[in-house]
């Protein structure tokens, strides 16, 4: 499986996406499921994708394709709008299932893959677009400032609890390592490095990229900082009435101990 | 859907459940999901269930049945082990769901339900049993000191960083009623009230019983203290280099204007 994660906040845009792809337990490799496409100062797209390795890898490949065709009538290079861009990848990726479906017995190999498209057009607003396996597509709100694919659950009541529109881009990104490392901690199909990528508003282009392992002294301490807040978090949470009743009662013991001594 | 949690720790289980069973979005109803069956001083059990409600209310009903006839070979009055407690509820769940698939047209009712079973007989240690539809059953183990059914991913995460066997009872609790709180945040299929159960090992019998409600005190001074928590431990996060970079050229750029005014 997969995890990927990709948040719209005022500043911006983050996108953050694990690398482990698996066949099974027993046929586990590292995967980029993170891929840029920048025209800086005109366009930048980012692409997470979870599902059917092939069915992305052939994505991929008709994008950079069409990239490096001249007469190609649509690309990453001419879409007027984001939502254009979705479309176009939407297609590719039906067009990807179902020439891979008729070659196929049938069988129970699921082809499909689920995209997040992310960026920004010049003269428009950044944008966020999960784009389904049958072509379509739905955008990311304010009410609703992130996007998610793969083994999403595990990772969500962070985001939830954190992201608002407001949010700095920094802070976004903290939350997307934190959403990251919970599901790890939780599930072995999703695992490091973690690919992120910070596309600020209005600069038309990737301003940090970086990747993350365990070892890496950001994410580790992220990851060591998170665990030992968490547990001081839990330490603060209040106590039910007889744990309080029971304290006092040892306190009254030994006072009158005291006392009495 | 439903998320229910046992917990078993060296003080004791502790077992919780909500209470919302849906058949579609717009047929939600409030089920106790959570029994006891308790016979105080020589044995008691607790009950977690989901997936199909007329699988888990037979499961209940031929329970009691059994319990009611003197003349069973089996009940939860006789079974000699809690494993064995755990076949017999096992072989209910199976024969109730033969039975029904056998009246059925062919159909896409899943009549499965996975139940969880808990307690403690008399001259053994207390147990946890994780039953599947399928009629066999795993036990928790102490490194696996927990076993979730339903929506279990979303609260899955804090359990792993909280849960250890040395853990008290009523870090458990609270654990289990966060684990909670954290997948109706981000699952509407989940909801309040949430039944919580303590049972101490020895005990023998449930010692700690509450309905908790979104207003019920104790469960919101939980929900708002974690939520709080939570946000200061985000707070309290590292900065990535850039931002302490950008920091100290606030500072000097700061400092420096005071030294010209």
């Amino acid at each position: 499986m997969t995890y990927c994660v990709a948040i719209k906040v005022n500043e911006g845009l983050v996108f953050a996406g694990d690398t482990r792809t698996s066949a099974g337990v027993d046929d586990v490799r590292t995967y980029n499921k993170l891929h840029v496409f920048e025209f800086p100062g005109e366009r930048v797209f980012v692409l997470l994708s979870a599902g059917n390795l092939a069915t992305t890898q052939a994505v991929l490949a008709n994008i950079n394709r069409d990239l490096n065709n001249p007469a190609a009538t649509t690309s990453l290079r001419n879409v007027m709008h984001m939502y254009d861009a979705a479309e176009y990848l939407g297609a590719l990726s039906v067009r990807s299932q179902r020439e891979t479906a008729a070659n196929m017995q049938p069988s129970s190999v699921d082809l499909r893959a689920t995209l997040i498209l992310g960026g920004q057009i010049k003269g428009e607003e950044p944008s966020l677009y999960l784009i389904y396996p049958e072509g379509n597509c739905i955008s990311s709100s304010p009410d609703t400032p992130y996007l998610q694919i793969g083994e999403l659950k595990y990772g969500k009541p962070i985001l939830d609890r954190i992201i608002r529109p407001y949010v700095s881009l920094e802070d976004g990104a903290r939350c997307a390592l934190v959403s990251m490392d919970s599901t790890m901690k939780s599930n072995l199909s999703v695992g490091p490095p973690i690919d992120l990528v910070i596309v600020p508003t209005g600069a038309l282009k990737v301003t940090r990229r970086m990747r993350l392992d365990f070892d890496t002294p950001m994410f580790a301490q992220i990851r060591e900082g998170w665990g030992r807040e968490l547990v001081r978090a839990f330490r603060n949470l209040p106590r039910f009435d007889w744990e309080v009743q029971q304290e006092m009662t040892f306190q009254q013991a030994a006072s009158q101990q005291q006392t009495q001594s």
